[in-house]
């Protein structure tokens, strides 16, 4: 067996690099969580957060990863047997879809080929067609992981709004919460849902729901879903603050969440949508170089929808993305995605997401330009002189 | 302010002292959920399990506290407006309790003064009045962490037998697990609740529930509660192995577990065990020597019942114990528990399990008592003199 | 083998427990050692020990432990065959004396029992008779880690005075600094001796040499002892900053400093004297206590001489201290020092300087009482009764 | 001011990447020096070190860096006035001669051009000129970090053999342990410095001399230069181990150098100097391709003699290579050293050992091309194109 040495780069999309400062805000010894010290770093998590969702509405924090989040929104504010529509943008939609259902909600889903974002005309469409009100809410994903699309949220606001619906509209930002501009309150968000290991650079094992008044409101109307660890209400109480967390609360994701925010606030989160974007671009150039000879093309059709958290690489079955992944994983120790869903095989994927900068993209695509030549997959070198053009020509 | 320098000393009831061997396991980079290396590792903290639980069952593990795998215990196995049975220990037996109501189940209580352990008289007299066999299940918690008091799982288990009912045994071990002698399958457990912050020795925020055949079987059973993140089945596959933590798996529990494992399995869990009853004995012989003037007692009346992994202690409520923790926490470092629900104002709880010695409990109860001398609290001095007494003649 | 669980109480006298938060700080990467970042951080290291030891002179900082700072103090400012005094205060004034002899210096020893503190008029008397001025410097331990003995630094400058004598005065105060009150310029100091790894709460590894004007012009004197390493000249340097280490500097104690400094200015020097001087107390309490039976007293005779930060312990020989020390640290997980020099095989002692509180000596002093009872070495129990009567008088 | 995020690439050539694993065994409460288990760990550690010098002889351990064992060669050696020869190698050639000078030995360098090895057949003329003998030791650089030379140490100890010259042999294998092949005994060297922050992956302030039978008996002759911290034969007892390191030892560079000698020993140090010399092969592949234009050229001009841990690479100075360091630092965070000595402002280096890979040396070799790139130094783009060809050739 090799071994290996010095540092894997971790380009999955999601989790992401940690920063050392996290990790080290979250070494820590445990402390009481009745206690006065605990209930302040709360306080402050749920604090510092609303400005990264950019909501006044609540904030809730789960010991759970971001599917819990996802089970979180749903059980809080719909009643069994509830129409939902979700316009379907990757494996990431149909997860969600498929979670509804399991909970006995019933699902309208608007297709897509997986290379566009959401329409939001058909949304429109569809919503306006639903006379009875029966539909209760709209579940979008905004940037997919699985595709790399980002569909536009104000746009789909704009489309409920336009057929005057009174459905809440539900946004997984699991991928792009402090990645990509994401505007809760600006754009009508009702509730959103996130999670740790993405933009927010934690481990995983914490999430969120934001829940606005017309959320919250729905919440406490009777009928709803039965719940109890997820119960928002339970959760919005003043004291005793482990409440908050229906029990003990996870001190290190708290301490590290806590570092994180801090991170974000020092660079600002303009800045930090600027650097995700110029990584982005970087990515993209490689491949479009790449994409020169041979077949290797960026997943998302339309270059506004293109997401600057993770980039989706389509490579014909044949050639076998899944062994080209395990020679980036086991000889150049880049680990990234494969492909998922509909995409399983026919794809791999870099996530460009969180704790990043120009040599950390740099390395890890010259790792997978390496992995190209070494499994004999076609392509054009020079993806990395591409990508060293692009960020050398981008704004600092 | 006062600065405060050295270590706290956490001897609340939980969470517990996290061991640097396990901080450090723990301040690792992510990895990739989706990979081998991740596969392999929640493997082994499955198969690693199961020793401690004493099971040959399955043991699922939640990113979610301990709150979560009681609701997971729940909505895998029963169907909305169930019956239940559930003998009263303490707050945590009337907290999983309410837990079962607001899921829509219907509870049966056998209620307790809060200083005996459960009567599994009483509970096999009120099974065999069950003709109909409407109770699906018995929730017992076997160490409450509120009261101290260490039921007879074993007894409970002849109880149900005795009453020749088929009800699902369910129960919360999660202040015994590790610290106190429990024999999931020998005693015809059904169902464990468990959690990582106790004898376990991580942070809050993992938590897991142990599943043997009967229980696994009822989970299959239509009619259900509705449910997706905590859902066995969906959990039992055998790839891919994101499935097992519906998501994203929590990787830094993960990597602390196989650390705190390997410190189980390096001591031995007998050792482990004894440990804790030495541990326990100086904290009861202090408490003894204090209570020699004074109103000072043990809350738990029945030596046997006395709990090897936290002690309450019963103070007049005009004495106010609570300043005294703020004293023993500000002046002393010494962070303890206090009285909750029914004991709320009325006790102190000293938490006495995970990675714990000598030196940190005899500091602990230094603090202890230095904070009865400052808040006035009557008492005979010489506590700690016991304690050490208690110490030397007890087996090494 | 027994398998230790818990954390081990360090009260050896030095190294002591790094808290931590400097653990935590030291665990970056590297950082170049000749670029601004690191420079600026040297910087602050000089600067932010400089009210530390009380001086407007320079600090050279040295990756080596306290004995290469004692051996920079030599070189830089004595020739070979320069005769310097040193009044003897335990073990440790005889290892700088039998160093001094080493590198080719005469030594007049001023002899003591061990037991005071130096004599300020054997050392006037001394200085007053070398009406040759042969003798170059005086060589003071203000407090011996061997004999837990504080000699008077300014009585000391006083006598040298009285004399009327131009030697120079140098003090090691590894033992002392950060724990104990000292005043580098108010007390006429001219080169001050400390290392890392006491009440600074760093690990051992780095050391210093605080040197004043007159010491500093002593260095640039001819014919001073062959140096490199150790040279404060070519330390003195404004650029390159790495000349500033003689080579690359030791990056995680920089980092390590930097926080234990920051802790040191949050807590306020005169509240960290106070704090040593009340837990000094609670540990002589403790010995008075146990020696009001048996033969067990404090070595320092005079109580204004007994050290804040170290306490030794004598026993009779034949009772063996040194098995008792092996039961403390194998069985009570308590590691405590042994006799040194003259009183190896008759003393034990107590380390209580740097990141120390209330439980955490307590708990210590608990382990060693029951390491009395379990060697057998003669006591009167109730020794932390004592120390809690003394913790709970004293000023908070 | 930009904030900075992702991780910094730090390719200065020493201190080097600190592997996490490393870093977490650093990060330990400290331990009495005095003890068993410290005395365990240092043995394990001077036992340890031996395979990777590749020597019988014995290694001693410094709470110092590279300067200080420098130094300690030196000084347990030679006796004042004693001549010594330095055939020059570039910058740290230059700085030992210079410290044998201020420390009184008599120097006689043979010159090179920096671009060079040194000549062994130089050295054998100069030795056989030396009839008198008078010439005590051999001085010499193994790979000089300034030039990014290696030279030939077998060929100057057959030199030194021709020659029929008894005088010690002495290498600098700062920065070639444990990154090029490098055999102490088989070699006939007679001592070998060492430190912590080069190939070991530690941060720097340890630092270690290697000294064999005649170079003991060397120090054990009279006349010796006055030392006592580097005295070898005070480090030389069995007991008690504190005398091993003069003092107390640097228990958190004990824990670390373990940790690094088990990966070393897991990677063999067969593949570690292949996994050098491919990366190596990477940069200097870049080097060549971004020379194809512009002036751009690989110091070392022999290709046998350029390192395997540091390639220096020429720039014009009116090119202002420190300006394209600033931009690589602040832009692209890659930390690349500077030209040194006669290369200060006409080079670059880059630093490529310990604890490194592909896409960390792809990642900084792209960062330096982008720094070229924005710098507007001239240069054929596609300097990775080629880094990742040489790669994917090499041997695995």
């Amino acid at each position: 067996m090799t071994v290996k040495r010095g540092r894997e780069f971790l380009q999955t999309p999601g989790p992401t690099n940690v920063p050392e400062r996290v990790l080290r805000a979250m070494h820590r010894p445990a402390l009481d969580p009745t206690g006065e010290a605990f209930r302040q770093l709360a306080l402050d998590c749920m604090a510092g957060l609303k400005p990264i969702f950019r909501t006044e509405g609540h904030v809730f924090l789960y010991a759970a990863n971001g599917h819990g989040a996802w089970e979180a929104a749903l059980v809080n504010t719909l009643a069994p047997g509830d129409r939902v529509l979700v316009p379907e943008t990757g494996n990431f939609s149909v997860g969600w879809k498929t979670m509804a259902e399991s909970l006995g909600l019933v699902v309208d889903e608007l297709p897509s080929d997986w290379r566009h974002g959401i329409d939001p005309a058909a949304v429109e469409a569809r919503l306006a067609e639903d006379k009875a009100r029966e539909i209760k809410a709209v579940l979008m994903v905004h940037t997919d992981t699985a595709t790399g699309i980002t569909s536009d949220v104000a746009a789909v606001r704009r489309a409920i709004d336009g057929a005057g619906h009174p459905a809440l509209f539900m946004v997984d930002a699991i991928a792009s919460l402090a990645t990509t501009d994401f505007r809760m309150d600006e754009w009508g968000v009702d509730v959103t849902v996130a999670a740790s290991q993405k933009g927010l650079m934690l481990p995983a094992g914490m999430s969120f729901t934001a829940a606005g008044e017309k959320a919250l409101a729905a919440s406490r109307g009777g009928g709803r879903m039965a719940r109890n660890y997820w119960d928002w209400e339970a959760r919005l109480v003043e004291a005793p603050s482990y409440r908050w967390f229906c029990g003990t609360g996870p001190h290190s994701f708290i301490y590290g969440l806590i570092e994180a925010m801090a991170m974000l606030e020092e660079e600002g989160l303009d800045r930090v949508f600027t650097r995700h974007r110029r990584l982005a671009g970087a990515v993209r150039a490689a491949v479009r170089a790449w994409g020169r000879e041979g077949p290797l093309e960026i997943n998302a059709m339309v270059e506004s929808q293109q997401a600057h958290s993770i980039t989706a690489i389509l490579v014909p079955e044949e050639l076998k993305p899944g062994e080209m992944r395990q020679v980036c994983l086991e000889r150049f120790q880049v680990s990234i995605g494969g492909g998922l869903g509909r995409l399983a095989g026919k794809a791999f994927r870099i996530g460009h997401m969180g704790d990043l900068n120009e040599p950390m993209i740099l390395g890890a695509l010259a790792g997978v330009e390496a992995s190209l030549r070494t499994a004999g997959i076609p392509h054009a070198p020079g993806g990395i002189t591409a990508a060293i053009e692009s960020l050398t020509e981008a704004p600092a």
